[in-house]
């Protein structure tokens, strides 16, 4: 099936916590890379950190409004709906929402709310395949 | 297919960070629940937090023990190879495997690891299905 996707101005921002360890924000960006390559519904996919690393949330965003996105998903990389995901990053958004109010961002659910990640962790308990 | 898969004996303890914000550690507890479900290759599956919130990690090593458990699988519920994931919990594990040399205590990769985290992402975002 050829499913036609219209990409045009459309952005998605992975949002990490930060690490001092720099290979924890490397992981990050390399996993930003994977999701680059079939991430098919964005034009651009790029990711930020909420402390500790670059870019900031707020330099993230600015920066892919700067290449011309109209509409940006910000995707919470973290497992628990804590501080961070219910109160820090929507804080971060409306500053920038504020600046720019022709673009539009909204935030995803954050990873550990998906609905596949009882398999994931199943998978990496090295249990048989859910059957 | 009707598999049969040896249980016996064997659990999963899945180990989060711990939240001062009891939800959080309330969202853990549930995840556990539904895996508890659907982990057809562990006779117990329970929960145990690295800090802030109860069972610890020894504590919940030291009571699948005292149900019967002679192996256990440990699994990261965390995004990062921070020290946590690569430190602290092969250290707690250590201290218990010591004190129990019959039980088998393996730390399976943390979640982040997992090779589905891309499409996992990928569905979050509201991305198109992986084509």
């Amino acid at each position: 099936m050829n499913v036609s996707v219209d990409r045009e101005g459309r952005a998605l921002l992975v949002v990490a916590h930060g690490s001092r360890r720099g290979a924890s924000n490397d992981e990050v960006r390399r996993l930003t890379d994977a999701l680059r390559s079939r991430a098919t519904a964005f034009e651009w996919v790029e990711c930020a950190f909420l402390e500790l690393a670059e870019p900031s949330i707020p330099g993230g965003l600015e920066s892919l409004v700067e290449r011309g996105a109209r509409e940006i998903v910000v995707l919470p990389y973290f497992l628990s709906a804590g501080r961070h995901v219910v109160e820090d990053i929507p804080g971060e958004i409306a500053d920038v929402a504020t600046r720019h109010p022709a673009v539009r961002i909204r935030q995803a659910a954050y990873l550990g709310d998906s609905a596949g990640i009882v398999s994931l962790m199943l998978e990496q308990a090295g249990s048989p395949a859910d059957a």
